[in-house]
């Protein structure tokens, strides 16, 4: 087998079967683990990049299209689970050159040989009983789990994974400090890459081109705007001017799908004016406050508020907004310039198990709140040794806010509409710093910032951009 | 609105409102033609590119999300036309900024501003009657359409969209220059970038980078690998040895939509091996003697044929075949070094139409042959003016065909099996040489070869090896 066909695990098979022990330890009935297939890109043969399943890939699944785990309650790990997967096709080899074989797909998976078996044996295999299913949202997965007639998982059987996932192991961490230090790379080729005059897609693709080299996926769609107003900004369509800021979202998945995601937001010109940089200290300083709050047993949403907090003070401090900064925060006004929450869980997904909704991101008895910018929030648990979260606050000029009687009136009181109206005519933009940590016990100093070495201090920053 | 939002599209909506009024002039039930939506990654928010649906974009539709295009019968394109999307979400401006207000869409489309419909009405506007749908291979819309109980559109319909987009008009061949243009500028960087000792991901990464930097995708997923008789190759895990071919076959797809297929192979160390630069030329002359040989009114597979032949004549040459070539065609002996077709249709798609089966590809009465090789064959049409098509013959030796005693036993007499196994042995790989290409009347001097520029001769391509 050449290493054309390695197959990609983060962790060695002992501990896939003890992922599924655990698993099954929690079941009352089998549960079907899918790995998906590749989607289309315009006709079928066609494919995006092949994606297997985040909980599939957690419980020892290796990347195989439309694959499955299935796990008996009660098995051990290897006894009592089954990988399915589709036998190659009579012109796999033509096409598609040597494939892995059965001796090595059970033995990355931590599976004998005999627990190997052929999809269309699965009916057979649950010979009637009933199946949980776990599946990406891929339409052929999801027409074959009804074919079957097999129900989705219940809050019980997700809630037993999601705590397993929830804290990551030494081979999880190992993994996202690779894909961490891809993306601290392709962030400072990024920053290189930045001048006045140059296109957003010139940086986009320097950041792109050190994932390719690593054989690496983006964790996400990257943000690379001077808009960074616009939340979610999509393409790299626009000219950057001198005097604008960058505002550079973007993450890396490393081949065993683990993510990180980082922001840092930085000026064109490698010169930040003395409100860009006064709005930049103010979010750095909340980046940091938060980020040392990030410890055993801190409430996440104390955490947002804690972040919401320290921008209120600094906008205060800019003139931005007037009054006491806790009352601030308690009438959501920092909302008007942050309207996201702090972060989110981050993992084998960026925004680790969101396709479990708040199951995963709110613990049992919490809910979102429902005031704007609090509702974005899409975490609230309290911090475990081992969690992987980001920290990500922003200071924005987003004109629909301002055009917004709704959001504003009610606070026309705290805001000195002159001023924001000066920043916006100036377009402004938007800043935000994020860090991908992990949390750890108090006695170890604090959280580990995956992010670290990629600058954030804003003449370290400024000395990055345009070097390239 | 910022040049953030513009709205891409490749034709004059004049020209848009035409395709419509040809395709609604052989109609007898009114059409859909869905856009489709961007799908999932591995949860539901965190998605691939969106890639509208190609006959979609054909007809007229702006690159939005769940839109769709009613085309009623005897429509004049415009009146009896109707664009539906979905209007944006309460906070759509917060995430995603500015977005197209309803005049640009509907201006871009080529429709009166009443010509806009929310998706929600399609129900009421289609009042019970019977429409046929097109509709990219996605999810969500398929499941859309199956709650509308429509059916998909009949052969007839189908042939009525092939007709028209079987040749390409000037907007349509402005755009495949534009794709061209930038493939081949990717193509010399990945030439440039091919090293003894660096790795397939490090060529992978410049010819991405380029298509970053125009903000184009890739039309396909690019086969860039030392393994070329693998001939759908994925990822690019390999070092590159000295002495090793490199094959680099890959696509651009501009915003439009509009694909180019170009395939290049060339020595790692930028000097050929006797053998590889003989096999080189076989090649090379097999691609050019077919591209002339496609003029209009030509079948497609006696081009097919003909490289076939070309191959075979050089296989005795290099003595691994021995015998009449063409009687070595007809034993179809090309196809165990040469084991695909000379090419496919392209446009919108790099496969254009391949959503549609062989009713694109093979023009009515046509069937594909049965023998191994001449069954990969994708198109059998007779050309006519402004159809574009790959030209990409190859040599391979490949192991599965040589360990296939099926394939090999029957040929046994005309094969010089100790030199095949001597190049199995020296991992010979695999070569390629594709053009994208559109068919002209005789009179202009035969086919425009939109891969001109880029190198094809031995000592020109091996020049532009390593330079970068």
């Amino acid at each position: 087998m050449s290493e054309q066909h390695a197959i990609t695990m983060t962790a060695p098979p002992e501990v896939y079967r003890q992922r599924r022990a655990k698993l099954a330890a929690a079941l009352e009935r089998p549960v079907v683990i899918f790995a998906g297939h590749a989607p289309a890109r315009n006709y079928p043969a066609n494919t995006h990049h092949f994606r297997a399943g985040s909980s599939y890939r957690y419980f020892g699944g290796p990347p195989l299209e439309n694959a499955a785990l299935l796990i008996e309650p009660g098995s051990d790990g290897d006894a009592g689970c089954t990988l399915l997967r589709r036998p190659p096709g009579a012109d796999d080899a033509l096409w598609f050159g040597e494939v892995p074989t059965d001796n090595d797909i059970a033995a990355a998976a931590g599976l004998r040989r005999e627990g190997l078996a052929d999809t269309d044996k699965l009916e057979a295999l649950l010979a009637g009983r009933a199946a949980a299913t776990v599946a990406p949202p891929f339409p052929d997965t999801l027409a074959w789990i009804a074919k079957l007639g097999l129900p989705p998982a219940n809050d019980d059987e997700l809630r037993a994974i999601i705590n397993l996932r929830l804290t990551k192991d030494e081979h999880e961490l190992a993994a996202m400090r690779r894909s961490s230090g891809i993306c601290i790379e392709a962030h400072r080729a990024a920053m290189a890459a930045t001048k006045p005059g140059k296109r957003e897609a010139d940086v986009a693709a320097a950041f792109m081109a050190v994932l390719h080299r690593h054989e690496c996926q983006v964790a996400f769609n990257p943000i690379i705007t001077v808009h960074g107003e616009v939340l979610h900004g999509q393409g790299h369509p626009n000219i950057m001017p001198d005097g604008a800021l960058l505002l550079c979202d973007a993450g890396v998945e490393e081949p065993g799908g683990y993510a990180c995601d980082f922001t840092r937001t930085f000026p064109v010109s490698g010169k930040w004016t003395p409100i860009q940089r006064h709005l930049y200290e103010i979010t750095l300083r909340a980046a940091n406050e938060a980020t040392a709050a990030c410890v055993p047993a801190a409430r996440y949403r104390d955490v947002h508020d804690l972040s919401a907090r320290v921008i209120c003070e600094g906008l205060v401090e800019a003139e931005l907004l007037r009054g006491d900064p806790a009352e601030l925060v308690a009438r959501t006004a920092h909302a008007l310039f942050y309207p996201h929450g702090v972060g989110h869980l981050v993992g084998l997904d960026a925004h680790d198990m969101e396709d479990f909704g708040d199951l995963a991101g709110y613990a049992p008895g919490r809910a979102r709140r429902p005031e704007f910018g609090n509702k974005y929030l899409r975490l609230d648990r309290d911090l475990e040794p081992g969690m992987c979260v980001t920290i990500e606050p922003g200071i924005y000029l987003v004109p629909a806010i301002w055009a917004s009687d709704e959001l504003v009136k009610p606070l026309a009181d705290v805001v000195n509409r002159p001023k924001v109206d000066a920043l916006l005519k100036d377009s402004f933009g938007g800043i935000r710093i994020e860090h991908t940590i992990c949390v750890r016990p108090a006695e170890t100093g604090g959280p580990e910032i995956l992010s670290e070495t990629l600058p954030t201090d804003p003449d370290e920053v400024a000395a990055c951009v345009g070097t390239g």
